[in-house]
């Protein structure tokens, strides 16, 4: 049904892996380098020029993209030039990631997120639908932002002062949370939704309310369900985790020999 | 000026009705039936495959897509397979609705809306733009949902559960408010703008803040323009209705005859 | 790279500028006059045709549009018919203008945005990503606005009521912030993220919270860095503002004689 290589634009200067697929409609231009078995879906744009590109265009060199193997793009998503992607990466439908964006492996983009660019995400983060990283941000392994999340970076509006948040392993933000610009999220954390974050959240605590105030360490929350807590998550749940097979102690072990 | 047949593919599998218009650059994919008089504009995608079209794409087989006749489809909207929409149906730009969604008639959906699939909708429901509807979520007939509202599932995140909101008929939910997983909202409730509801809402109440609280009988608010109450809200409003050209006892009491 | 003339639609009854570019993949539709060195990026749609086209085609004729010289329309932007935009215009991509929007020179609207139609934008206002703002808006000069911000217009919804709330010149209001219907923001204020203002702001108020409440004059608030205060901005921030050059007061000065 898809790929049926209608209007596709590739530049010769790209660089495409093995086995992959270019939806229709869809461009991909110069000093792109897609991982094999990667699936780019139909009208997306991988490559998009900098700003720089519209003032001189004779001049403008487009920075080396690079998307890993395994990755399936969805279609109407932009991927801007300088961004570098790690394999088994996955996007929703119209995702705007903008130039220096650096994006590790096994991570997820749902649907009309924008990211800023010049940021950095670890490995296998989820970022769900319409969520907001502002420049400057960084966000470590195994972190999950949710729906209408957005990271802010200017302390001082209008300014030219850039100073994004950051969230650490494991942790969490539920949906409409705002983090303040240079908030710093521990490890473990549970930002609680609608929660609007001003200061530095220390290790495992469950954060909640605008602003935002620590309410308890995560490992007190009684689960409706099973009475016990839900937190630290990793030992409750492992889809398209790398403990998936085993468990999360065996794997941390595993990675400390 | 528009539905030029400017680079348009439709599938062989697929039923178009009479009068059917398909705009430039849209993509109809196998099994779907649009009824008659159905305006898709263009860049839209109808019958978008589902995710196991990526992995065994010679063993895929498309379910069916049921666009209702006499509905309006807006530019770059996404219609995935498996969904059943009735008649009179009509969008905004940029929508996106996932897999096994079932909407009823002269439903309406704004701008960048995003249903995320497994979910059911009634008949005359508007939802506006930038509503984000998880899985696993039912809305009833007349329900009004406002600009970035968003119907959460996952009560201890993450984790493999589903347990989607509901809102039952002629209720209203006002932008920015977050209903939190298995919260049901009675009959012709209004939640206020940005309300995060936690609990279970009787029919008729007017709710609001966060953590929400029943505020009053909607039947009490006074209209600072009239003195009376709008509420509830079918004997003030009719546009688009079916109650528009007689009146909302006559239509009902039409209805139980 | 971009600009290949692949997949371009041009109406015959449209005024394309000198040295204009138009993307592949775009639409440029009926009485479109887009100005001199103009950019229309790929994917985008200039003069979308009103609702009143899909009833009528034959007897329809679209209004006119104009997009002022020396602008940069990012990709997949929907721009409608009978908008008015003036010169040194910028959007993001995915950008979305209805019908009958006025927007003044040195304006820049971020990536997902919404702007419902039948409103008024001054000069130099910078709306960011995912703003929505409704019909009846209107809005200042030197107006910033931050992510997630809503303008609603309905005081009882549903109804047919339009009032949109307005923001004076100089003023900003910070993400996920809410203006109910009618609100009159006055000049240099600040609103903070996510407020939710119910009543009309004087000039130069810091207001906050929900509901919001006025804090304090923006001239007393102490920057963590500089001790000072940051406000009025725009003797502290004049990129891109016409008192780039030299500065506030005597570009203000200028103005008077």
């Amino acid at each position: 049904m898809k790929f049926n290589n209608r209007n596709v634009f590739i530049s010769k200067k790209a660089q495409i892996g093995q086995n992959v697929k270019i939806g229709d409609n869809s461009s991909i231009y110069d000093s792109v380098i897609i991982g094999d078995n990667t699936i780019i879906c139909d009208n997306c744009t991988i490559g998009e020029p900098l700003p720089s590109y519209y003032s001189n265009e004779e001049a403008y060199i487009n920075p080396q993209t690079i998307i890993g193997g395994n990755s399936l793009i969805r279609s109407y998503s932009i991927i801007y030039a300088g961004c570098q992607i790690g394999e088994f990466f996955s996007t929703g439908h119209r995702v705007s990631i903008r130039e220096h964006s650096i994006i590790g492996k096994h991570c997820r983009i749902g649907t009309v997120s924008d990211l800023q660019g010049n940021l950095k995400i670890g490995d296998y983060c989820w970022l769900h639908s319409n969520v907001h990283i502002g420049q400057d941000s960084k966000i470590g392994n195994f972190v999950f932002i949710y729906p209408y999340v957005v990271f802010t970076n200017d302390p001082t509006p209008p300014s030219n002062t850039l100073n994004g948040p950051s969230v650490d392993d494991f942790s969490q933000v539920a949906v409409f949370s705002i983090l303040l610009p240079g908030v710093k999220i521990g490890k473990h954390c549970l930002i609680g939704a609608g929660s609007i974050v001003s200061k530095n959240i220390p290790d495992y605590q469950l954060t909640l309310g605008n602003p935002a105030k620590i309410i308890k360490d995560v490992r007190e929350i009684k689960s409706r369900e099973t009475g016990t807590s839900h937190y630290p998550w990793p030992y409750r749940f492992s889809r398209g985790m790398p403990w998936e097979d085993s468990d999360f102690d065996t794997w941390q072990n595993d990675k400390l020999r």
